[in-house]
């Protein structure tokens, strides 16, 4: 860890019983440059220079958060403030500072040394993006460690911890001692999001869900950059997704978002990169859990769907690099190729999967993975060229079957889900199957076909193929 | 009452003790045309459709109001909603749903027909406005009632309530039989506002006030006409004040907010003007409770300062136009000046304070009034014309002496105050008196003395005096 949070005010007193190397943002230098708040401050004038378009200083910003941490400033002034944010914007200096106000609200994670140069990869969530699952265990297995601490997902684009989950025995709530055990012996780690982790951050995420500010460019890169660095990686690979299944519907709010999120990250002393894809059309073929672990398992076979396997060589080489593994985007994909195709990327998915309490037998032999009760195929009702497969409608229809939460704390179905057999650009012929449905009910296998079709759209004329990347920022 | 509230779904069962006749406004077709609110509608779909610049719906108003005021929709989507409203603004169709739904959330007043019409009038606030206390009862002294009801002033521009009160054993606490008694016997009424009088504007106003949310044309224009159209007034006029003492600070908003209320008032089938008033420097001399009664009284025996006099001839005759007594303002103007200079005026006063249970002692003899113990003069650091004497740092000097409220609920002292002696326009002399400060320790004095100063400006060329008006709106 050369940069990251310095050793400046470490403390291993109470409330760490895992031993951890913990930093409190409060004694970091590198943590921004935190004056003590003015006594005299009101969050009322705060909501009201942020109303009247007026930049927030550092010291502003750290007092909000910190007043609404500890519940000293209600709800309803957050809400108000959040509206102005969103409507009125942020500078990138404004955003940084409650980054690091959100990230503080919590503890900060120091790896230790001897781990060395540890990366992290973010996805702003897409449908069938089980990217995760594949990459993370192809860059370790190129020596480039990856400790990664994700939040449960909501809504159709699917979390990396469900679709783990659908391999009977795996578990991701560990201990920090565990965590930082499992990335010494195998570079590792795939670990779920402790309530006290970045508490100010699922605090007003879920203010923000109830009063329609989510959708802010600033208040989004805060949120996603406040935990990346609150996990402690020192090199980060964002996949910011654009277009229909996406957050991001249009590629210059996209780019906005990565600029964002890449400054911010080097505000806070870590290396960035962003790569642009495209989400217009589902990523891959599977879209559910069981179906997304089982397409990543043929992946790291050297098999699974073209697009997949482009995505996952492209977002590893650059992984690579930011982990001082590869000196150029071109060396990290031989490097990544060589390790999908040599069998050492699935290895070490094995072994994550092993040293997580998965049962080896669901990932030796994927057909075992929880099946659905009913599978059937959509016809396509015209022949044609494919312009359109909505990844939205797919995503929604994914959620319709069980596969994602409407709510937190919903439960899911594993079996359910979805293969899309076409892509953008396809010919298909009358009758011919355009996907294949799981449901564990008649009717909603029905209501999912209908669905699926709303989203397909065909052209007489040859269609080109959507592209898999707009581009890369932050070289 | 030719039109206002209808007969429609009167109700005079429990809940109304005093035998009012009192209609809620669910069963009046004049107070909007309202659908029962759809079940599948949520309050965050309604703050996202005012973030996004679209027009909401009297439906989704009403829904969003009620839910509020039931306590169904927490304080933090208001919050945000208010933000959005400020932001985006709101259109005078919204604005006037708005007012509606607000009317709608308690009783609405409907005073007995044979009263006859009965006319209201509202001071957006200014500083050495007293204007209710000599206009009202002139008003009432040429036949045509006035039965207003009062909030409790906030900030510098003080409240008649807190002026009246000056007087000893006068009391604003009336029950609704003895304000229609009131009503009835004199034609002239000054009640205080009860909890359950539109309640959801107080609950509304309380959360504006701390989540920056106050400084909205669309917000105050249905906060204010939410009142008038609750208390029954059947004519409206409106007093904006513009400048430095109030709160609208230049004349296009100030013009915007009456044109706002005039087709509000209109809507809800009211008649209505609005006087843009000039408020960069205070009304007549008087700033303070006592001080300010004792001006009122002298104004109502054909005395005062010539501005205020002015000030009140002018708002007095739109009022009796708007009353049906006068066929114009030219006319209105003749009789309100036989009734403020024969003394009818002055008798209604007299009246007006004896029904409220007033020590007419007091207002006979001004001089008994609560009195300071300390009072000097500012003298002038220099000689010149006076370009600026700010009413808002008159008024604020005010607060600093105890003669107003920073919070609900403050205690304030009637007998301190300050006596504007000069004028803009006024040649003054080296050590000529600017103000008189009445204050009740010696240190506020002196502070107030210096603060006073720092409000005035000088010039060595001959100044204009401002303007009374700017204005008339709602021909």
């Amino acid at each position: 860890m050369p940069m990251a949070v310095g050793n400046a005010g470490i403390s291993t007193g109470c409330g760490n019983p895992a031993g951890w190397v913990i930093i409190r943002a409060q004694d970091s230098a590198v943590i921004g440059d935190r004056t003590h708040p003015r006594a005299n401050m009101r969050a009322v004038d705060i909501i009201i220079k942020k109303r009247d378009r007026q930049e927030l200083t550092g010291e502003e910003i750290e007092f909000f958060i910190q007043g609404f941490n500890r519940g000293e400033i209600p709800d309803y002034q957050v809400a108000a403030w959040a509206m102005a944010v969103l409507l009125n914007g942020m500078t990138p200096r404004e955003t940084a500072a409650l980054t690091l106000a959100l990230a503080n609200s919590g503890e900060l994670l120091e790896l230790p040394r001897e781990i060395g140069r540890v990366v992290d990869k973010h996805s702003t969530g897409g449908v069938g993006d089980k990217t995760t699952l594949v990459v993370e265990p192809l860059v370790a297995a190129c020596g480039v460690p990856i400790g990664k601490i994700s939040g449960r997902a909501l809504g159709f684009s699917g979390g990396t911890l469900d679709k783990m989950e659908s391999i009977p025995g795996f578990h991701s709530d560990l201990s920090k001692e565990a965590f930082i055990e499992q990335l010494r012996a195998i570079g590792l780690v795939l670990a779920g999001q402790t309530a006290d982790f970045v508490p100010a951050d699922g605090r007003l995420y879920a203010l923000r869900d109830v009063t329609g500010t989510v959708q802010s460019i600033p208040l989004i890169a805060s949120s996603v950059m406040s935990k990346k660095i609150a996990g402690g990686a020192d090199a980060i690979l964002f996949d910011v997704k654009v277009g229909e299944g996406a957050f991001m519907k249009n590629l210059e709010e996209a780019r906005q978002l990565a600029d964002l999120m890449v400054v911010i990250a080097r505000d806070a002393g870590r290396e960035a990169r962003a790569l642009l894809s495209q989400m217009d059309e589902p990523l891959g073929r599977a879209v559910g859990n069981a179906l997304e672990v089982a397409e990543a398992i043929a992946t790291l076979h050297g098999g699974g769907p073209q697009d997949f396997r482009q995505h996952c060589l492209e977002v590893a080489s650059h992984l690579l690099v930011l982990g001082g593994k590869a000196s150029s985007p071109e060396t990290g994909r031989r490097m990544a190729f060589d390790a999908l195709d040599g069998g050492a990327a699935w290895q070490k998915f094995r072994s994550l999967v092993q040293a997580q309490g998965g049962d080896l037998k669901y990932v030796d032999e994927p057909d075992l993975l929880p099946k659905a009760d009913f599978i059937a195929p959509t016809p396509s009702p015209r022949r044609g060229f494919l312009k359109e497969v909505n990844a939205r409608v797919v995503g929604e229809t994914a959620v319709l079957l069980g596969a994602g939460r409407v709510r937190k704390g919903d439960p899911i179905d594993h079996a359910v889900g979805i293969e899309v057999l076409h892509k953008v650009g396809d010919q298909v012929e009358l009758g011919e199957p355009l996907f294949r449905v799981h449901a564990n009910s008649e009717n909603l296998l029905r209501e999912a076909s209908e669905r699926l079709l709303s989203g397909v759209a065909w052209s007489d004329d040859a269609v080109e193929p959507l592209p898999l990347f707009y581009g890369l920022v932050g070289l």
